[in-house]
């Protein structure tokens, strides 16, 4: 399903529009993962237009967080994403955090290219990725690119496009329950029932290990299963046709609850350790 | 789980805004059901704050669909519930419409009156019920009555009240797509696990009988069943907690798919009457 492995580095997978100036969770532990203090942190600004602007904003928040070494890396055609310093900036990174934008923008300029080969190859041994909104979606093998998510439930209103493939087996969406896409996701699912749908809130990220997510954030992730999907009309749906589906799972999780991609499964009841921590929060 | 027998009247349940202009697709099946052209339709308007508006409109949409006898009933208070002419009025009906407005207008005003039990005594010699939005959502013995549907997934966004008891063992929800109320109707079967939430959207509708529901129009009909649900942090919930919850089913039926109640299931096998009825459409 997917080369992650017990050794490869964190993937910090965020809905968008994360907190960047109170509590700033999320960042705090793309942060703590990397490294704290000593991390040396890249930020891939490539999914925006507006490239020096993102890449301050982010190299302030940083440093803001505790951070001495942050760097941005704008890439505005693909030469810039093969060119040597690009790649040693790779090299000597704890972690990577890819912006907001637009998908094909990441996918386009940086596919294929000696950064794309270096951030895989040092994820494998630990390297720290995060990305968010579009600098989200594109982290796995398949990803959704467009699609309206309004009123009715037509065939043709998705689009999915190739990942830059950091993990597989999953489709992520943002913004999800701000900008209604379940039912974008939903068709995702049922075209691909293979792949498990995650549906990011805002400022809410899952934290993935060696094929296990927990739940980060003020938002929920939605996890949708098509795996047991008894029925759908899809095959034999024209265009403007509505989608049938039956027998769909859904789990809503919260922070700090897990699920493992393995065996599809919310991790519930041996994880005394999550309710221990939610209820040493409130004592 | 419900009274309803195969001797009651159908209950037509609209997620809201039906065409009133073009097709009429929804519209014209209620009056179908009721008997045509020699049907006899009372609307009632008790929800709407703008009674006499709305029953002209809905009077004029009825008669253009070639119904000769349509009334409206006005309820202002509940002695207009209670008078013999209204009583009189259900009792002569072959078929009702409940229009939009205030779910709770309806309870308040209607509930434990002689038209109330004039109702529910017809319906099941064989009255049809139709009901449009709020009309839609008290047809149920537990009904919605507000929550907001936006953002987050926090206990108490969602407030359940009696409703009027036409159909049980299900809880309604309209505007479905359109205002994004999947959360909302997720909270409430969470806390209802036996209750099968029915998300209607707008211009689309469910005819009941005998248990079985069948979608007509536009949009869909999304089925929630939590009677499977593995877990849920619900009952540990504090006030701006987000709720999780794990193996919920969904189902999104379009226009003739069929659903029963009973066996909490879609009817898709079986069902050669449905692909039969599409092919001839489309042929």
């Amino acid at each position: 399903m997917s080369k992650v492995n017990s050794a490869s580095g964190a993937l910090v997978i965020i809905g968008g529009a994360e907190d960047h100036t109170n509590e700033r969770k999320i960042l705090a532990e793309f942060v703590r993962l990397s490294g704290g203090g000593d991390a040396s942190i890249v930020i891939i600004t490539v999914a925006s237009e507006a490239q020096s602007e993102v890449g301050s904003r982010y190299t302030e928040v940083f440093t803001q967080l505790g951070v001495r070494e942050v760097r941005a890396l704008n890439i505005n055609k693909r030469g810039d994403a093969n060119a040597r310093a690009a790649v040693e900036m790779i090299e000597k990174a704890t972690g990577i955090f890819f912006t907001g934008g637009n998908q094909l923008r990441i996918t386009m300029l940086l596919g294929g290219t000696k950064v794309d080969t270096a951030l895989h190859r040092r994820n494998e041994q630990g390297l720290v990725l995060a990305g968010t909104s579009a600098g989200a979606a594109m982290m796995s093998t398949v990803m959704i690119t467009g699609g309206k998510s309004d009123t009715a439930f037509r065939i043709g209103i998705v689009e999915l496009s190739p990942g830059m493939g950091f993990i597989g087996g999953v489709l992520i969406d943002q913004h999800f329950e701000e900008r209604g896409r379940l039912r974008r996701l939903l068709l995702a699912v049922a075209q691909y029932p293979q792949e498990i749908g995650l549906g990011l809130d805002e400022n809410t990220a899952v934290v993935v290990r060696d094929q296990e997510l927990e739940v980060l954030g003020q938002g929920s992730l939605t996890v949708i299963d098509a795996g047991g999907m008894s029925y759908t009309n899809l095959a034999s749906l024209k265009k403007d046709d509505i989608l049938t589906l039956c027998g769909v799972k859904i789990h809503i999780l919260s922070e700090g609850y897990r699920f493992d991609l393995r065996n599809r499964e919310p991790l519930i009841e041996a994880d005394s350790e999550v309710k221990k921590a939610k209820e040493a929060k409130r004592g």
